[in-house]
């Protein structure tokens, strides 16, 4: 590109007070409008970040480091910037931007990183988790509409950690999807699996995110959950769990609790094939259209 | 840890609203009050920006793939965060941060990811290129505090890149340092080299910052130019270079604006061992003291 072809300000002699301007200027000649709204934004919160707190150069290396460590530790299974995104609270905050929340709906929650699209097929009443996962759980959901109708034929993706508290992908030499499954609702809006009760767990923190929460005094736990992906994501979090109020990537909502019982009642253990001391979730889902969604955004 | 000894408010049902304010006190565990308030102004401005621009979920993703993406390119010769860092302005915004300007002395400039470790001490009047990189340049510099008191002994790093535009790290199979070296000032204050006339030469943008770079329509080119590291570092860019006035990493000061002649003088060509046609670079540094440093950025 012809430099002489830019018709931008001269940018030499740049100081703290007109390099924010001009960084603006030189980002702007793009034919995206968003993305120069975005580079203005960002450029200007960055600078007024390093301005305001009189960044030293140490600090600012010893960033570029952790950002350098977290890219390099990051794989296929892990993805270290969505766990720095989820301890900072900004996926909460960009879930929470973009998730309508109509008055009687079930909310959404953070995804997580251990999502994968490699879940089976689960016949309603079949279990996702393989035999000795941990302590049986029978979970039975609905799913309507606002206005109260059964929403029949809708897929389900359910994931959850074992009871070491891992997802299938964190185990040495995977050898398949566990504790995954994708449902269909029935003509009822009825769907039920068996699984293994949820336990909290860390989120991965042998890695710079791990570093920055022990630095941080902050412990890295999540508490117990079930993720669920129906047309949206979003995650039930067991009632009482120690980490009910202090979840490190900030995704519990009081309206997201279940409280697990025990079957007890044998013609439930006979109708689902549990055994009455397993675990029981219970939950109804309500759900958004489309529609309706985008006139709560608006 | 113990999520009952930890004195923070229940993190649950966090909102757009409250969500800041909750993250911030929760990175206040720590025993150092510096990084607190780094987290909080960092967390603020986060933050703020997202829900000043209401990020997309889609928008959120591609910036943490960036962020990725430009961890993985990074190697021991290559850190992808500083160049980010370069084109947003930032780095030079921390210099310009944490360099002290007393009026009469040489401004410092950006770094820049090409410094290494493993250059060779070169006596004055040496060359630190190999033949064949370029153009011969004679360098003459002086080197004296804001008194005008020659400084002797001073230990003077220089690297450049060849007519190529390439560090020799940039190559693959390096064999060695090449258009670097280490140099000592003499008991009045001078220091001379041979090296190869700077030309201009694009930034690395064969990865995440040059695809950025391309999308908003920036040219990825850094006018051409010597750096120095003495004390602090610095460099020399040379007057009309085509990107004089558009660097794309912000680094250029008029005052280190140098104008290359050609040598002409017999005397001087015989003096340095160079030809009357090489190119020869004159300059004079200013160097700040410790205690006026400080006394500057107070």
């Amino acid at each position: 590109m012809d430099p002489c072809n830019v018709k931008i300000p001269a940018l030499m002699d740049l100081t703290d007070e007109n390099i924010t301007a001009n960084t603006v200027i030189v980002n702007s000649q793009g034919p995206d409008a968003r993305l120069q709204y975005l580079m203005e934004r960002l450029v200007t919160h960055l600078h007024d970040f390093a301005r305001e707190t009189q960044l030293t150069t140490d600090e600012w290396m010893k960033a570029l480091a952790f950002l350098k460590d977290a890219g390099q530790i990051s794989s296929d299974t892990r993805q270290e910037f969505i766990l720095l995104s989820d301890v900072l609270g900004l996926s909460s905050l960009v879930e929470s931007i973009n998730s309508p929340k109509p008055a009687n709906a079930t909310e959404g929650s953070v995804l997580g990183p251990f999502h994968t699209n490699n879940a089976q097929f689960t016949e309603n009443g079949d279990s996702i988790a393989s035999p000795d996962k941990g302590e049986p759980c029978l979970v039975r959901c609905t799913l309507e509409d606002t206005s109260g109708h059964p929403i029949p034929d809708a897929t389900i993706n359910v994931w959850e950690a074992d009871n070491t508290g891992r997802y299938d992908t964190q185990y040495e030499g995977e050898t398949g999807p566990d504790c995954r499954g994708i449902l269909k609702s029935n003509k009822d809006g009825e769907f039920w699996f068996k699984c293994v009760k949820p336990v909290p767990y860390p989120i991965p923190h042998d890695g710079p995110v791990g570093k920055l929460l022990g630095t941080l005094r902050r412990h890295p736990f999540r508490p117990a959950h079930l993720h669920f992906m129906i047309e949206r994501e979003g995650a039930l979090y067991l009632r009482g769990d120690p980490y009910e109020t202090s979840d490190a990537v900030f995704g519990v909502k009081s309206s997201l609790l279940v409280t697990p019982h025990k079957v007890q009642d044998p013609d439930i253990a006979e109708r689902y094939s549990v055994s009455v001391d397993d675990w029981d979730i219970q939950w109804g889902f309500v759900l958004v259209g489309e529609a309706e969604g985008r006139q709560s955004k608006e």
